[in-house]
């Protein structure tokens, strides 16, 4: 057994573990900042979807450890087996030892996989976050699977289905929700994807759960998905898309506090309740909603950079207030040449957290003149709070500014924008780049005026 | 002679008139909104450009007046001869008089001549927002320009060259600073764009003036363009791209109150010092900066856009306090297929007006995995107040979203954000669509990193 020494050692070498990296590197240029990881290859979580399509193989999905390494980190490829935090060490599965003096842990997500009868059947895959398995997955599709079957209308699945099917392969997308993305999008919008799913060819089945996976004649291999009411499939191959759950299996270990969630328990700046030297990032780390401070659990790996941000900031001295007190939301996604995506709540979510919302909307060109090529139409919905009409959430769909746009609401949520603020501000046009009214603005305008028009009446019967 | 009666009168059909009349089709339905124009057709103006290109032709550049029409709005086409305020009516070219409850003034700009010899020759032009000259112009182009020269490097000259170089013509830009858009870039960004017009095949003349306009073997047609120093251009046309300047006869003839800079005076929602019920927006309004409360004077069709939201929603009562004090420059091109832009300050900009900055810079693939077709590099650079932290300002120079990217700066400088809540703040990364680490965040991070390491050493002397 060697005894090694660092300054700061991360667990894990995900989205959230890599920005912690890179961020205390700029900070504490003077420290020594060690990453532990059990891969050899990481994944790009969010690019897993393409490796079947677009990007057509698994070592074309990587997340580059050179901008970490040429910041001064070391990797360590191995995995931390236990943690003392009274000695300050951490002890890998070679035995070796490592004394630190500020801990990330960094450990991420597992894939869900629920208790479907025969889930265990040979071709019944998910999305693991390992570059082994995923690509033994690729390498079983590319070989000949004809047909598959998707369980799971959320973003994962969604974007799946449509990259798979770029392959020439039947794709049955399973959700058992009335639409795919219900969770993430107000109704409307869930449609408009669904259109451009059954125009790509896909075939959907909504409102419906799979009740067990079957064996075809060799009784190994998964050859039927059964639905509830009866419905059969025939297919080569299974993805199930239902989700992830934080690991914090060494959290547990160590003795540290796990949330309701599931996931450990920090404070605004990543630091663990137990110790302030001792921090947690990104999937396996709780996190609070932006608009009510209570749990959320939005498993994103760009709520991992963000927490990994903060943390890198924070591992030796806090410098500023966080200005926000939680999470937002902020996810976009593809499907064809179709973008969409949300920041913040849907109405939907807002009405079940209890507020009060109006709307408003804005459809338009995202070129102008609308003559030019590469024009697209995009769709903005804003939601604000009935008194004060601060800014709750927003859904864009359209071209291949939409992700942009999404941060730009997603940036105003978090700066507390009113829709007196988003109407009367300047926004750029370009006619190559940008609509010539912005559908932020116009969405706000709409707002505005749709809250007054409602307005007036009530104030009428006041006065009357 | 006939009297006609509204409720609000709006004088010009750019953008501030078009949009104020948008707007308060919105906010008060039940007023009667009038437009007049003398143009029977109006152009996009960021648009005018690409009629020479990519558009190919005057009549695909044209703002649409039917969402104004489908709105509820009147559009006249006429001119607004004279405005007698006591009686609150406006008469028309045509002799027709107009009963008002409120006026907008939306006379725009007129393109700015320098006194150039020889700027009165034949196949001299300028940008006039006008329909009928700019398709003469265009018309005489096609007929057989072979060579043109470009007087002005800002961005629409910048755009203007590198649209027409698209149809084979022989290009020369001429700009009497070191570099082109050096009023709106900082030097490095403004040689990348260089680069790339270089590498367009246009042929730059840089920190030279002219001289004068010569007429070719018939007298009359422009032939060579001088250049101070004694070089000589032969060429078939010339377009002059030196600005705008506001257009206020109308006003200054009502007895109006004009700025130092030409412009109508008005105040935080577009009323005029002297009648609380006469409005003016865009180019002919009078503009104050956002960061020192100075006199402005971006002349733009975005800023327009903005005023005419202010006073659309401010014509019949005020609403919400403006949460800015003034107007930012938010604006982008593109050249080739490298697009670029600013919001707020340049740090040559901060420099003059007296603050003190740091900067943060990143550079990225605009997708992720950057394997991804389509994929850009993104150069984002912020400037930060040094006491504070304030954003004062960003540039982008990369791919097809950097227009949004701009936007979302824009919106952060509005909203008063600093590095640390930039830096803290999440944002939606989708590899389609966005960059893994989005620039604003990757900027913000290393703004902040410089900082804090600039700080320490002055922090250690005075401890020691």
């Amino acid at each position: 057994m060697t005894e090694h020494s660092t300054d700061i050692l991360i667990v894990g070498g995900g989205p959230g573990g890599i920005m912690t990296g890179m961020t205390s590197a700029q900070i504490s240029p003077d420290k020594r900042i060690t990453l532990v990881r059990p891969e050899t290859k990481v994944l790009v979580p969010c690019g897993i979807p393409y490796i079947f399509g677009t990007l057509g193989g698994t070592d074309e999905d990587l997340i580059g450890e050179l901008p970490f390494l040429q910041a001064g980190g070391e990797l360590l490829v191995d995995r931390v087996e236990s943690v003392d935090r009274e000695a300050r060490t951490a002890t890998l599965a070679g035995g070796d030892r490592i004394r630190w003096e500020r801990l990330v842990i960094a450990t991420g997500s597992r894939a869900f996989m629920p208790p479907i009868p025969g889930a265990d059947l040979e071709g019944v895959h998910t999305i693991h976050k390992d570059y082994d398995y995923m690509d033994r997955f690729f390498r079983e599709v590319v070989a000949g699977v004809k047909r598959i079957v998707v369980v799971g209308g959320g973003f994962i699945g969604v974007e799946f289905a449509d990259e798979i099917a770029k392959r020439g392969i039947e794709v049955h997308l399973v959700e058992h929700h009335p639409h795919v993305l219900s969770r993430s999008f107000d109704r409307d919008a869930c449609l408009q994807v669904q259109a451009h799913l059954l125009d790509a060819g896909l075939q959907l089945h909504t409102s419906v759960r799979v009740q067990a996976l079957e064996a075809g004649p060799d009784g190994a291999q998964v050859g039927v998905v059964r639905l509830e009411g009866g419905e059969r499939i025939d297919t080569d191959a299974v993805l199930i898309a239902a989700g992830t759950r934080p690991n914090v299996d060494l959290a547990k270990a160590m003795g540290l506090a796990i949330s309701d969630k599931g996931a450990i328990l920090v404070d605004a700046f990543q630091r663990t309740r137990e110790d302030p030297e001792i921090f947690a990032v990104g999937d396996c780390a709780s996190k609070q909603d932006f608009f009510t401070r209570r749990p959320a659990n939005a498993l994103l790996a760009s709520q991992a950079a963000a927490e990994g941000r903060i943390a890198g900031m924070s591992l030796y001295a806090l410098h500023a207030p966080r200005f926000n007190a939680g999470s937002i939301s902020v996810y976009a996604s593809q499907v064809g040449d179709l973008a969409f995506g949300v920041a913040g709540l849907t109405e939907a979510q807002a009405g079940k957290l209890g507020f009060q919302v109006y709307r408003g909307e804005s459809r338009m060109p995202d070129h102008h003149p609308s003559t030019l090529p590469g024009t697209h139409e995009v769709y903005c919905r804003l939601i604000f709070a009935q008194l004060g009409g601060r800014l709750l959430g927003g859904q864009v769909i359209g071209g291949p500014t939409s992700g942009e746009i999404l941060n730009a609401i997603g940036i105003a949520i978090q700066m507390r924008a009113s829709a007196a603020d988003l109407a009367s501000f300047q926004f750029g046009s370009q006619p190559l780049l940008t609509a010539s009214i912005h559908p932020i603005v116009g969405a706000a305008v709409n707002a505005l005026a749709n809250h007054f028009q409602n307005a007036r009446p009530a104030m009428g019967k006041k006065e009357g």
